[in-house]
C-alpha cells in the first residue's frame, strides 16, 4: 500500500474527552472516529488492525474444530421470554419495535438464538458434540459508554456455543476452547492471563476469563509468580497459614483516644499492622455477626456471602452495634460483647496470637489478645479476605502477585441452564430425550485492539505486536519530489519486501522527515526503513525497530536479516 | 473438510412458505434457517458461500482503489434530519430509542454517516478523490419480507462512497466502479447485464443497475441482441419508426357494440392489433390530455411524467372524460372531441396511417383514420411507451430482447445532493470552499447468493458456479465402515486434491450412495468423485460434473485433468 493512495489522518492533539491511553492513541492515530456515544467508525487504518485480530481468532477457532455460522443481529422477544432474560438482562438490552409493533432486541449475545437453532437442527446424540461460532456485531446499551472501543455500545465479538450430550463432553470442548484462546492471545503477541472467574451471576459450573495485562486494566488479577495459577482477586483463595503460636503477652487495655483504624492503632502502639485485627459488624439470617480480618487485609464480600446464613448479609447499623457490642464503631472487637454474638474469623486471624482488637469501649483497644484464653475460639473459621501480593499461591507454587487486566475473552460451562429453559433435547443411544449441555465462549474482538494498545505504547504512540500491526514495515522516502533515484530505490525495496511476503507500506506522501517519522511511530509500525540520497550513496538503509532507541544503517543483506527474511 | 465433522442438514421436503426456487433450495440444502420474518441465520454451509461472494467483492474493490472501512450499524437521528431522510425514507427505516431516549435507526444505507465522516476528515482537494467502502449488515424493515434472503430485512451489503472535487473526477471513479462490478459478476460466474436505470427517485446524474438474469427476476430488462445496450424496460428508449405512409382508406365509423379494448376491436374487424390506437385520458397542469399509444403497446408512466405539464399527471375521471370527449371510456379517441384538448401521440402512433380509434360515441369506433386529413397533427409527439421484444435497439445494434433480472448491484452518481445538505466541503486550489461531488455504489452480497441459485439450478438442486461453491470437489466414499482400503484411498485422494489447492469436502458420513449423491447434488458441488471398491480394483474414480448427465470412470491422471490440475 502506498500511503498517498490511503486515507491516513493523524493528529498531534490529545482529545479532551478520551480518558485512557488506548482511546487517546486510537483517535490520534486516526483508527476510529466517534459517530455518537459508544458508536465508532473504524477508519481504513483501524479496520486493518481489527481484521488482523479477526483473522487470528477465525483460524484458531477453525483449527479447534468450531464451525463458523452467522446469526442475525436482530432477535425476537419471544426467544428471550423463554429464558426470562427479556426482563432480567436489564437496561443494556436495546429493545426495538418494528413497523408492525413486533418486539425485538439488538443482540448483546446469542444464547437464545443459537439454542433455538440447535433444538431445531439437532435430533440425535450422533450429531453431538457441535461447536458453532460467529464473528458478528453486537450491541449493549451501556449506561456510560467510555474508553472508546473498550466499552463501546456497538462492538465486534466472536461468540461460540457448544452442545453436548453430557458434562464430560462439555468439559472436553471447554478445554479445547481454553487451549484455542491461549493460542489466539499468544499468536497476537499479548501478555495475558487466564483466570478462574466467579460464575455466580451467570450460572454454570466452570468459567475462565482471559485478561490482557495492563496497568490501566479494570480488573485485579492474582497470579502465581512460579506456576500457572491465576484468578480474579475476588476468586483467589487465601490459603491457611501455619499453626497458631502460643501466647507470650498478657491481655491489656491500651488507650487509643482518637485511633479508630488499624493503621492508626498500629502507629500509636508502634507495632506492625499485621498484629492488628479489623472487626466488621454484620447482620445475617441468624442475627449479629462480627467478621474478623487482619489489619492489612480486606474483607471479600463474595467469599463472605458464600458462608451459611450470610447469603444476604448487610452491614450492621450503629444502633445494632451498640446493642450487641456496647460500643461505637472504631473500637469494636470480639472480646466480651454486650450480648452473645457469632464470630467469623478469617483463617489468618484464627492463626494469630498476641493480637490487638477494639475493646468495645470508646477510646480503648485491647492488646496481647489470645484465642481460648481471652475469648472463646471463633464460631466459624473461613477464607473471607482478598488475597494480597506475596500470599502463598493456592497451588503451592510460589507466591501471588497482583496485576491489573482487561478482560478480552471468557469461557463458560453453561451446563443445562439455557437448554432446559428452551427444551433443547436430543435422543440418546437409548432413544430417550436428554437436555443438552452447553458451553459458551466469547472474545471481544474490537476490545482486543484497545487492550493491546494499553499494554504496548510509549510517549510516541502505539507499539503494535507484529501480528496486529496494520503493516509490518514502513518504507519512508526522504524528499520524494526532488530525488527520483531515491523514489526508484524505495519503490524497488518496497516491491522486494512485499514479494517476500511482508506487509509493507510505502510512505510516499512527501512530508518532512520529522512529521513522517512521527506518523509512523504514532501508528505503531514495528519496522521503519528510511531510503535517502545519503543512504543510497553509502549503499545502506536506515533501520529502526519501533522499540529501538537508535537507528542503524544496514546494507540490504543485513536489513533482510533484521526483517527475518532469508 | 470432512462432512462428518461439519454440520450439514438437508431436507427432501419443499418448505410450504417458500415461494421462489432459491428460497426453497437454500432451505432444503440447509444454507439458511429462519429466525423471524425476514431474519435468517446463515448456517455453516450457507456462510461458506456468502464468504466466497464477499471475498470476490472485497478483492475487486481493493483492486479498483477503494479503501475498506467499517461504519456502525446504528446511526443517530440528527444526521438523517440533516438530509431530511428521517421523515422521507419511509417505513423501511427501523427507528430505535436507546435507554436515554436518544433516537437512532438501524442503517439501511450509509450516505449520512459517510458524508459526516468525510466532512470531518477531508479538508483539502489534495485528499480527493477518496473512495471508501464497507461490507456490513444492513436492515430494511420491509413491509412484506419474502423470498428468503432475496428480500430479507437484515442483509449483508457492500456499500462504497466516493468523494470528488468535481463532476469529472466523479465520472472517472464511476467508470472504475462500473468496471469493478463487471469483473465481480464475471468472476462469480454469473450471467448479468448492466442496465441504465431511472434515477428519478434518488437524484443524481447517472445510474446503472447490475442484474443477474433469471426467469424469476422481479425486473424486466431490455437488451440488444447484437450489442451492449441494456436498460430497465421503464428506461429503454423506443426509437422513432420510419416515415408515415400516406392514407389509403377512407374514414368510416364502425359498430363495436361491446368492444372496448383494442384487442376486441381488432378481433371484430379482423385486423392486426398494430393497426389500432389506445387512448388514455389524463389531467395535467394545463388540463385534459389524451395520450395515444399503439394497441400492442403500453404507456410508460415515467416517460409520460417527464413531458412538460405532466410531472404530476393523473388519470381523468369519467366526468372529465364525458365533459371533454363527450363519451364514456372504451370508445375514446382524438377525432372531434367535445372540447379543445391536447393530444400527445407516441412516436409510433404519429407514424401510423389508416388506423382505428374510438369514435367518442358509445358502441362505435372510427377506422381508416389519418393524421392531417381526419384530425389535426398531434400537439406533442414523444416516446411515451414501454419497449417490446423485437423493437430496434436504441444504439442501432440489432433488436431488443426482454429478459427478467434480479438487481444485485447499483452504481449512482449522486452529485452534490448529500454533500450540499450536510455542508461537506473541501478547499480547492484557490483556497475556496467547494461542495464535494459524491458517488455511491452498492452490492447486495447476500442477495447474490439467492440470485445465483435462481439462475443456476435443476430438479436435483443447486448448481453453483465454481467460484461460489462451498467446495469445488466432493470425494464420496462408498461403504466406509466396511472397507478400510476404500477409506484410505479416498483420504489420500482428498489430501492430494487439497494440496493441489482445491477446496475439497470428504463425504465420510457413511450414508447410502443414493442419499449421499442426493445431498451432494442438492448443495450444488461442481465436481463429484466417488471412491469405491470396484473402482479401486479397476484403478479408476467415478467422476461426474454437476451439469453432466452421466458419470465417467477416470484414472488419476484423467481425473486431475478434469479438475484442471496439472
Amino acid at each position: 500500500m502506498r500511503l498517498s493512495q490511503f486515507h491516513l489522518s493523524t493528529s498531534k492533539e490529545t482529545p479532551a474527552d478520551a480518558e485512557v491511553v488506548s482511546h487517546q492513541l486510537m483517535l490520534r492515530a486516526g483508527m476510529i472516529r466517534k459517530l455518537a456515544a459508544g458508536l465508532y467508525t473504524w477508519t481504513p487504518l483501524g479496520l486493518r488492525v481489527l481484521r488482523k485480530v479477526e483473522a487470528v481468532v477465525r483460524e484458531e477457532m477453525d483449527r479447534a474444530g468450531a464451525i463458523e455460522m452467522l446469526m442475525p443481529s436482530i432477535q425476537p422477544r419471544e426467544l428471550w421470554e423463554e429464558t426470562g432474560r427479556w426482563q432480567k438482562f436489564g437496561g443494556q438490552l436495546l429493545k426495538i419495535k418494528d413497523r408492525k409493533d413486533g418486539e425485538f432486541c439488538y443482540g448483546p449475545t446469542h444464547e437464545e438464538v443459537v439454542t433455538d437453532f440447535a433444538r431445531a437442527e439437532l435430533r440425535s446424540y450422533k450429531q453431538l458434540p457441535l461447536n458453532v461460532y460467529q464473528i458478528q456485531t453486537k450491541f449493549r446499551d451501556e449506561i456510560r459508554p467510555r474508553f472508546g472501543v473498550m466499552r463501546a455500545r456497538e462492538f465486534l465479538m466472536k461468540d461460540a456455543y457448544s452442545f453436548h450430550l453430557g458434562a464430560e463432553s462439555l468439559a472436553e470442548t471447554y478445554q479445547a476452547m481454553y487451549a484455542a484462546y491461549t493460542r489466539i492471545f499468544t499468536r497476537l503477541g499479548l501478555h495475558f492471563r487466564a483466570v478462574n472467574a466467579d460464575t455466580g451471576a451467570i450460572g454454570g459450573s466452570a468459567s475462565h476469563e482471559f485478561h490482557v495485562l495492563a496497568d490501566s486494566g479494570e480488573d485485579a488479577i492474582a497470579f502465581s509468580d512460579n506456576g500457572d495459577y491465576a484468578a480474579n482477586v475476588e476468586m483467589a483463595e487465601a490459603v491457611s497459614p501455619g499453626p497458631r503460636p502460643g501466647p507470650t503477652e498478657d491481655l491489656r487495655e491500651v488507650e487509643t483516644p482518637t485511633q479508630k483504624t488499624c493503621e492508626d492503632v498500629a502507629a500509636l502502639l508502634d507495632i506492625p499492622l499485621v498484629r492488628t485485627v479489623k472487626s466488621v459488624a454484620l447482620v445475617g439470617e441468624q442475627g449479629f455477626v462480627l467478621a474478623l480480618v487482619r489489619g492489612n487485609h480486606s474483607v471479600n464480600e463474595i467469599k463472605l456471602a458464600k458462608l451459611a446464613g450470610l447469603a444476604d448479609y448487610r452491614l450492621a447499623t450503629e444502633a445494632e452495634i451498640a446493642e450487641n457490642l456496647g460500643s461505637e464503631p472504631g473500637f469494636l472487637g470480639p472480646v466480651k460483647p454486650a450480648r452473645p454474638i457469632t464470630v467469623v474469623a478469617d483463617r489468618s486471624v484464627a492463626a494469630m496470637a498476641d493480637f490487638v482488637v477494639g475493646a468495645n469501649r470508646k477510646g480503648y483497644h485491647l492488646a496481647g489478645v489470645n484465642w481460648g484464653r481471652d475469648l472463646p475460639e471463633p464460631d466459624v473459621v473461613a477464607d473471607i479476605r482478598n488475597v494480597v501480593q506475596g500470599d502463598p499461591s493456592p497451588d503451592g507454587q510460589g507466591r501471588l502477585g497482583i496485576a491489573r487486566g482487561i478482560e478480552v475473552g471468557h469461557v463458560f460451562q453453561l451446563g443445562q441452564k439455557y437448554a432446559e429453559a428452551m427444551k433443547a433435547t436430543v435422543l440418546d443411544a437409548d432413544g430417550k430425550a436428554q437436555v443438552m449441555h452447553m458451553g459458551c465462549y466469547g472474545i471481544g474482538v474490537s476490545r482486543i485492539v484497545a487492550a493491546a494498545i494499553e499494554q504496548n505504547h510509549d510517549a510516541s504512540g502505539i507499539i503494535w505486536p507484529a501480528p496486529m500491526a496494520p503493516w509490518q514495515v514502513a518504507v519512508c522516502i526522504i524528499n520524494p519530489k526532488n530525488d527520483p533515484a531515491v523514489v526508484e530505490a524505495a519503490v524497488a525495496l518496497y516491491e522486494q519486501l512485499r514479494s517476500a511476503g511482508l506487509e509493507v507500506v510505502l510512505d510516499d506522501r512527501g512530508l518532512r522527515p520529522g512529521v513522517m517519522f512521527g506518523d509512523i511511530e504514532l501508528i505503531g509500525i514495528p519496522h521503519r526503513v528510511v531510503v535517502s540520497g545519503r543512504g543510497l550513496e553509502a549503499g545502506t538503509y536506515e533501520y529502526r525497530g519501533r522499540r529501538d532507541t537508535d537507528s542503524e544503517n544496514l546494507d540490504l543483506a543485513a536489513l533482510r536479516k533484521r526483517l527475518d527474511l532469508a
